[in-house]
Parts: C-alpha cells; structure tokens; sequence
C-alpha cells in the first residue's frame, strides 16, 4: 500500500486521514449547503474546489457539488467519483500547501452536517446470525432460528421518510403496548426504546426494473457506507408485527453518520465471511476470490445527563455478519425489483458471539433481564429519555486507520398528545 | 349536488365527467411530459392553459404543470389544488366553446399516461377485514384473525421504486420457493404469481418528523385516490415473510391508475364504515359525523390471449374496508413518523363477503385448490404469461358518476438468467 503525507496536519488518531476521504454535505453558519470531503479536523470544500478549477469542467462539478444532497454526484458512477477522489488527494499530498489552501479548506468542527443523501428507498436487513439466534432465544428456546434465515439474507422495507443526520433528537414514540399479563393494548409512550448498531450501504448506480443485478457485478453498485441506528420500540414492535412486519416499532426514526466512506477506502480491510452451511444457492454463491466482509471495529456507548455519564456498553465488527453486501443485494434484485442511487440498505443489528458485543438493549439486558450497569452508577435495560446513544466505527490495519467519524442521538420525551 | 353541463360533448357513462376531473401526468407523443385533467375523451392539457393566462401566474404554473410529476403541485395544498379544478370546471361550463377549446384540449385515446407522482414512501395496509380472515383460514383453520388485527390497521412498508404505471408489463419474478412437500427451497420462477385489488390513497400536505396527524386532520392530508395493483409472488412470499414481513414477494411492481381522483371529487360518496368491535383506542376514534368510508364499485378482469379472453372473476367495493384512510393515517403517524406530499398508501386487498367478490386469485381459487374458470375456456389457479390483469373502479349516484379509469398489466415470462 502506497503511504501519503500531506502539507496539511493531520492528526495520527483521526478517523478522516488520506486514506478514508468521504464524502458529506455540510455547511458553515451561512446555511448554503455544499459537498465536502472529511479531512483530519478539516473539511475540502468540493463546491470551492470545482470553482477553483480543480476537477475540471468548472461549471459542471460546481452545480453538482453545490446541491444539498449527494445524488446526484454520486449517480455519475465510480469511474467519475473515484476521479474527484483521487484529485482531493492528490491536492492534499502535494510537496507544499497549495495557494488556494485556505480558500477550499473549511474547519469541521465549526461545520454543521447535514443529510448526505435523499433517500428514495431504505431496506433493512437482518444479516447478523448472533442477533438473529439471541431474538430468536428469547421468543423461541427450542427454535431460535427460523427455516428461512441461513438460505436468504431477511429484509425488510423501512421508512425512508424518517431517517435523519447523526444529531438529530430523537422523541420516543407513543404507541399501542400490551401490558404484561393482558391481552389488550393500551395507548402510551413506548418503555422499551431500543438501538440497533448497524452499518448501512449507499446505492451508487440505478439498475432496471426486471433486470437483476449478479452478485458479481453487486459490489458495482455500492458507493459507500455509514454507520446506522435503526431505532426501535421494542414493546411496539412485538404487539404490531404479525403478519407483516415491523412498522411503528421502527419508523420513527433511523439515524446516520453524515460521512458515507467510499467502498475504495475499505480494500485493505477485506476478510472472509463466515462459513454458510448449508451452500447459498447458485445466485448467492460469491465466485470471486476475495474476502467479502469487511473488519470494521463498532461500538456503542449511552451517555447520561449526569457526570462520567457515558459509558461503552458495546463492541463489535462488521466482520460478524453472515450475509454480506454483494449477497443482500444480489437477492434484492433477483426477482427484478430496481435500486436507485441513493437507496440505502442497512445490515441489520451487528452482534458479536460475546455478551459485550450484543448490538441492541434488548440482547444486552436480555429482554430487560439483566440491567447494563453504566459508569455514572445507574444502569439501563432500555433507554430513558436524555440518554445520547453514540455509535463509532473504525478499520486499522498496518498504519492505515479508515474511520466512520459518529453517529449519536438523543432520546426526548414523548410528545404531549392531546387526548 | 349542482348539475353541470358542458360545450364539450363528455359520454354519458365516461368515467370522466364534469363531477371528477382527476389528475395526471401525459405526453402526446412528443414525449414532453405534462400535467392534464381528463374530461370525457378529452384532456385538458394543464401546461397550456396556464401559458393562456386561465390560472393567473402565468409563468409559475406553467412551469409547475411542464413537469413530469405532479408532486409539486400537489404541495401547493387543497386551497391552490381546488382552485385549479374550480377554474377547469368554470371553463368547461361556460355557455359557449371558449375561443382558445382546442389548442387546451389533447385526444386522451392518443395520450400516453405517467406514472403521475413521484412517489417518495410507499406504504401498503391490511384492512379488508374478509381479506385478512381469508387468508388467516387458509393458515390458521381455528384462528383465522391475529390478536392485533381488530386493534389497529396493520401495515408495512413497501417499495417505491418499483411503482409503475398502468400498461407497464410485469415480469414474472424468480426467487426462493419451497416445493411442497419438501423442507429447502429451490431457485425458480413464481407458479403462484397473484394480483392484489387495492385503493391507494396520494398524500397532499407534508407533516413534521416527532408530530402525529390527528384522526380529525387527516383528511387534509389526503390528495386524491388511485386505483392500485399490488402483484404477489405467494409461493416466494410464504417463505420469506417470517418474522419481518413480505419482501421480494411483493417488491418487483405495484401499478397504479395514471388519474388521481380529487378527494372533494367523492364527497357524494362516502358512506357509513363497518362497526368496529373492539372500539377503536383513542386516537383511531372518529369524531367527524360523516360517513368515513367510500362507494366505489370494483371489479377485476383477467384477459388471455385468447377470442373472448377478458372475465370479469371479481366485484368488490371500497365500502367493505374495515380501517378507513383517516383511521390509517392517524395510526401511521401516532408515533411521529412523518408523510410527504407524494407518498402512496394503499388499502391491502379489498376483499367482499361473498365468493365472487374476492380480491386475489390466492382467494378466489382458495389457495389454488378452486380453480378459477375464464370465457375462453380455460382456467386458473394464479395468473399465467400472457394474462392481462385489468382493474376497473367507479361511483355512482343520483346520475352522478365519478370513474377511476384503469390500472391494468400484462405478465410477461420470467427473465432469462445467467447461472
């Protein structure tokens, strides 16, 4: 791997060093929104740096960077993406700053995110076997699996209307519960608000309806990732979900980074799946000789309104899941149904084999049997309202470290209803 | 009711009359895409008759009605969307032709439809309550409706990227499927590809992520209606829809009507709803003392290609449906997920009591054991390549008569694919 130096100080322990570069749409006070590639603690101002002549095509890239959505950007496919990439690090690793540095550089912790993509479609899957198996044990000991799950990847539609940028509060839901040892429902604020750590890809190429994509080509079509939290009720949830899945257990809200890592800059952190028993069939067998997950750490910490009030409660890795991307999305299309850039399909919760791993309260606390302990001396077996659940992802391997930066967000009371 | 009459001569048993004027989004051929009222054989083109002055603002709702979508015009909200229909009545029932007839007016049979919203989330309900017992029996003999059923309108998320127009074909879809008998799926095409008979309902007025739509507001939120054909794959959906619901069983096409019928066009319409037993909680009571539900008469028919290849194997009504729109969304919202202008929300299969008035083939061939007998000869238990599913909807009251055109699809065979 080829090492990089830049004129520009960049922290050793930074998430967003020369070899990450994601893209984001932030803005700086002035509320003009604008496309921008993280930095160490600084933010390239893509918008700028077209105007500066910097990717060619002045007029073009500056229309297309000064949008407040990535869509469009990243609907002009890689060959053009990893174009512009390889521009900003070229700029950054040039013998001496550049001129214009001043100009195209904007400082990121002034920087306010926002959204990076509109979301046309968001799926969720359900692709980690330890947190399947743990659901699973709780409402089936004898039969925590069901049939189907170790020969498709599960998925499901969520909302795409409500997922949000990392920072944006999150109020707990009102909902119809079934108290415990009734069997009628109740109208009342959910008592068992829930994460889920996952990691979601970011579509970067239409397909057509009718026309599937091969697993294979399934890696051509995904931009990048970013760190998710599916939020989730889980007394909703429980009570609502038969037949048809869950709806108001998870639709109001789904949160995400605001920095999308392109797919490029996770090639050194490559690690081969898990073992499938029994052999996917033939449209989810990898043919490809590489590794198809990705070793990326997680982790999760609460924090409280109270002092030494966060605590990591989670540890985790994508290397976990059972299913990868290339295997999702190839069953996505197999039956024709189209994606379109932009389109957002998360991982479902990513639980490690250890109880510290667990990815969501529910199998932390074991249904909310056993309370998680946080430092500040209280303990949680789903959140309370003011708790910020923060969630942070990092690859590092050889010197190189790849980080996802955060995504957290703080659980308001419920709405007043007026009954 | 007010009598209206016309210069232009509009048939008397048009789905089209003056009473409706419904909504789309045409070309001519010329493939410039814009916004039309339909009126008898005829289309009112929007774009031009606001470029004649006939809305006032010229400039700016020539260029909302020279788009491809009516997305942002169904933002503007009822008192800008009713002014409008207000305005095309007003010209259609003047006295005489007006001088500038035939440059406003296309041929609607030359016309080719859109789809005629963009459609941002789609959401698909269950609440034909003979539906649900249908389907329940042919599962669960002693225990056809779940716990929930009666307590809320069930729904899920769908996929809005495969929402198509009316006379879009619909490939067969491949995917996973049991044989019976056996315990592991194979890789084939559906055999038990299915329609489903729905009534999709366009909302017109955005709400706030964290802020539920009373039951009492909801209808402020609703555009107008469409006719809606959300296809199955029953073999594929039966394995894969535990624990989180229908997936690629249902994601590769939904059609709807290309007319969206006002909701102020139903007014004469509505009608009491079934009595609900348990009562509804709280914020799924209505307080409005009009009827909530609809008079639209439905039917289904299946044309092979075949002489005298078109049956009509199904009549239903919209007045059956258990949950009423108000009742929908009002629960979609109560935990604070948010609506957009443009989101779909369609009723699930509108299913009657009786035989005849069955809303899937899954029903009306009872799980496939009853085969479904057709003009030409021959029969089905699902649909066959090469059938056309049409489906057909329309009001009528003291001469008053509000149509819905159709929303109609051809199966095509099952993608060729590389293994």
């Amino acid at each position: 791997m080829q090492t990089f130096t830049s004129w520009l100080p960049i922290p050793a322990d930074s998430d967003f060093s020369l070899y990450n570069l994601p893209f984001g749409i932030f803005h700086t006070g002035d509320g003009k929104a604008r496309a921008g590639i993280a930095i160490g603690d600084h933010i390239v101002d893509l918008a700028t740096a077209a105007d500066a002549g910097l990717f060619g095509k002045r007029r073009f890239f500056k229309k297309i960077f000064g949008q407040n959505t990535l869509n469009d950007f990243i609907a002009l496919g890689k060959p053009v993406t990893s174009r512009i990439r390889r521009k900003v690090q070229d700029w950054l690793t040039r013998a001496e700053a550049p001129e214009n540095a001043a100009r195209l550089l904007a400082d990121r912790h002034q920087a306010t995110m926002l959204l990076p993509v509109r979301v046309g479609n968001y799926t969720d899957f359900y692709s980690s076997i330890e947190h399947a198996t743990n659901v699973g044990k709780m409402f089936r000991p004898d039969n925590p699996l069901l049939p189907n799950w170790r020969w498709l990847p599960v998925g499901y539609h969520g909302r795409a209307s409500s997922v949000v940028v990392s920072g944006t509060p999150i109020r707990r839901p009102w909902g119809q519960i079934v108290p415990k040892g009734q069997e009628s429902p109740v109208f009342a604020p959910s008592r068992q608000l829930d994460f889920e750590l996952e990691m979601a890809f970011v579509i970067g190429k239409d397909s057509a309806l009718g026309e599937p994509v091969s697993i294979d080509k399934a890696e051509d079509h995904i931009f990048g990732l970013a760190l998710f939290n599916d939020w989730s009720a889980r007394d909703i949830q429980r009570w609502e979900y038969v037949p048809l899945g869950p709806f108001l257990g998870k639709n109001f809200g789904s949160s995400m980074s605001p920095w999308i890592v392109p797919l490029e800059a996770l090639k050194p952190f490559r690690v081969k799946s898990p073992k499938q028993i029994p052999a996917p069939l033939s449209y989810l067998q990898h043919t490809a000789r590489i590794g198809q997950n990705y070793d990326i750490s997680l982790e999760v910490s609460v924090k409280t309104g109270k002092i030494n009030g966060e605590t990591v409660i989670s540890r985790s890795n994508t290397k976990y899941l059972y299913w990868s991307m290339a295997q999702q999305l190839a069953h996505h299309t197999v039956n024709g149904c189209n994606v379109c850039a932009g389109d957002l399909m998360a991982s479902g919760t990513i639980s490690g084999p250890q109880a510290g791993s667990y990815g969501s309260m529910l199998e932390l606390s074991w249904g909310g049997q056993r309370p998680v302990e946080l430092n500040d001396g209280s303990s949680r077996t789903f959140l309370a309202d003011g708790d910020t659940v923060t969630m942070r992802a990092v690859a590092e391997r050889g010197g190189i470290r790849v980080g996802f930066g955060e995504v957290s967000g703080m659980i308001l009371p419920p709405f007043e209803l007026q009954q």
